[in-house]
């Protein structure tokens, strides 16, 4: 058993990533107690009711002056937003994370912060399509990767803190700059899920001008289709903060998929099948 | 129970789709014997040690000899170029299906045939990236549609057993065009499968150009690129003989990808969220 990590943690936002890392936390006896605030109050109701945290605060002020580890999982651009005022308010030893998907923006949002070192940038390589508290799982960070950012700008001791936490609920960890994460993320991550939207679209579309109809899918589309049933209110944000690493991951993507047209258009076998290789 | 619907039922190709019907076949009594013959003759030798045959026939015309269902499940070249070949030796009341997922060039190689009436045209919507015979499993065909094509070419007897066939395992059933199918496919299968193959490319290349640590990837990319693991020899003559449903289907999904990409570079947020809808 772990000794306890912290007294207290608060969560902002408990929905998948928050509301797994909640279950994590209190598995591995990480905190003495576990406090939540949701922008939807319905999701903290049932975040309280699943267990997942030990009590809803009425304000994220309330939840800052009482948690000795505060969990941000926001939108990233809120998060970019607001993440300046929560560190105004930071104590002595109290460590700050997020878990969000795109990073320089944050960073730059709180490069010259007098409380910088209190952050520590986190983006755990794990999820679903799903969304809110009640998609909450079990181990969900267990032989994933976390990737911690630019972890020279903030405290060892709140590094060394938040890597025991990761580490104790299964997650393999790896440190890069912002630049790093955001073009690794951009084409491990977001641009997938352009495609997957754009396909799912496609696909409407299509349906829709009856040209098609979708029924007849089978398993391979329900694969490339499954991300796009991520929730836009996130994802939207993550397109927009990455736009730079984005677009060339698009770019590159086009090309591939521009060279296999045209070995498909051109009866081009070997370069077709080079390619599939 | 069902009465027996075939006395002996031959399988060409004992792989993914015809060891998971040789699986149903028996466990729906549907066959007193069933007969397969591999290409490759170590599969049809690992066919027989996991029982999914009852015999290893030595050549195709020894099965076509035996059986009164013949189920052809090849690389869609292969079987266009050699069942008209099949249908030549065709007796009395045999009947031969395929599971090929491409249709018109199919039909067309045997629109003029004498015994064109003893073939139903099938496509069992139903399939995952494995294949061999190890790769069979259980009711893959269950509440998955199997499309039966230009059944107006097939005679009723032929097409009342193979729905029977099809509809006992329990596949849903749906009858259209070879037109109407090349172009469904193309659209909810082939060009899927093109940009899972195009993504991985994408990423196994950008990893080679030390642009990326590929083992960072979350669920998402396993997602989209798992068909990306589906056999060439299976899926080149598939993109090869649906080229021009295929070709409209990319044209069209790239549309709708630089719309995506248009609304991210120009921050247009309300036309991304309506695209992502």
């Amino acid at each position: 058993m772990e000794e306890l990590l912290f007294n207290t943690v608060g969560i902002v936002g408990i929905g998948l990533i928050g509301g797994s890392l909640a279950k994590d936390i209190r598995t591995f006896g990480l905190a003495r107690k576990i406090l939540g605030w949701n922008r939807t109050e319905a999701h903290a109701d049932r975040a309280l009711e699943l267990g997942l945290i030990d009590e809803k605060v009425a304000s994220i002020e309330a939840l800052l002056a009482q948690s000795d580890l505060v969990i941000l999982a926001m939108p990233v651009n809120i998060l970019a937003e607001r993440l300046p005022q929560f560190l105004d308010e930071a104590r002595p030893g109290q460590v700050f994370i997020d878990v969000g998907s795109t990073k320089q923006s944050l960073v730059d949002a709180v490069k010259q912060h007098p409380n910088r070192s209190a952050f520590v940038a986190c983006h755990p390589m794990a999820g679903t399509e799903r969304s809110g508290p009640d998609a909450a799982v079990d181990h969900l960070f267990r032989n994933r990767f976390t990737l911690l950012i630019d972890t020279e700008d903030s405290a060892p001791s709140a590094v060394h803190k938040v890597s025991m936490l990761w580490k104790t609920v299964g997650a393999v960890l790896a440190s890069m700059s912002a630049e790093e994460h955001d073009r690794t993320a951009a084409l491990l991550s977001h641009m997938p899920h352009v495609l997957a939207y754009a396909l799912a679209r496609t696909i409407k579309d299509a349906e829709r001008n009856q040209a098609l109809n979708a029924r007849f899918a089978g398993g391979g589309l329900a694969s490339m289709t499954r991300i796009a049933h991520s929730p836009i209110s996130m994802w939207l944000p993550i397109f927009q903060q990455n736009k730079t690493a984005l677009l060339a991951a698009i770019d590159l993507f086009q090309r591939y998929l521009s060279d296999f047209r045209e070995a498909i258009a051109t009866d081009d076998a070997l370069r077709l099948s080079d390619l599939m290789k």
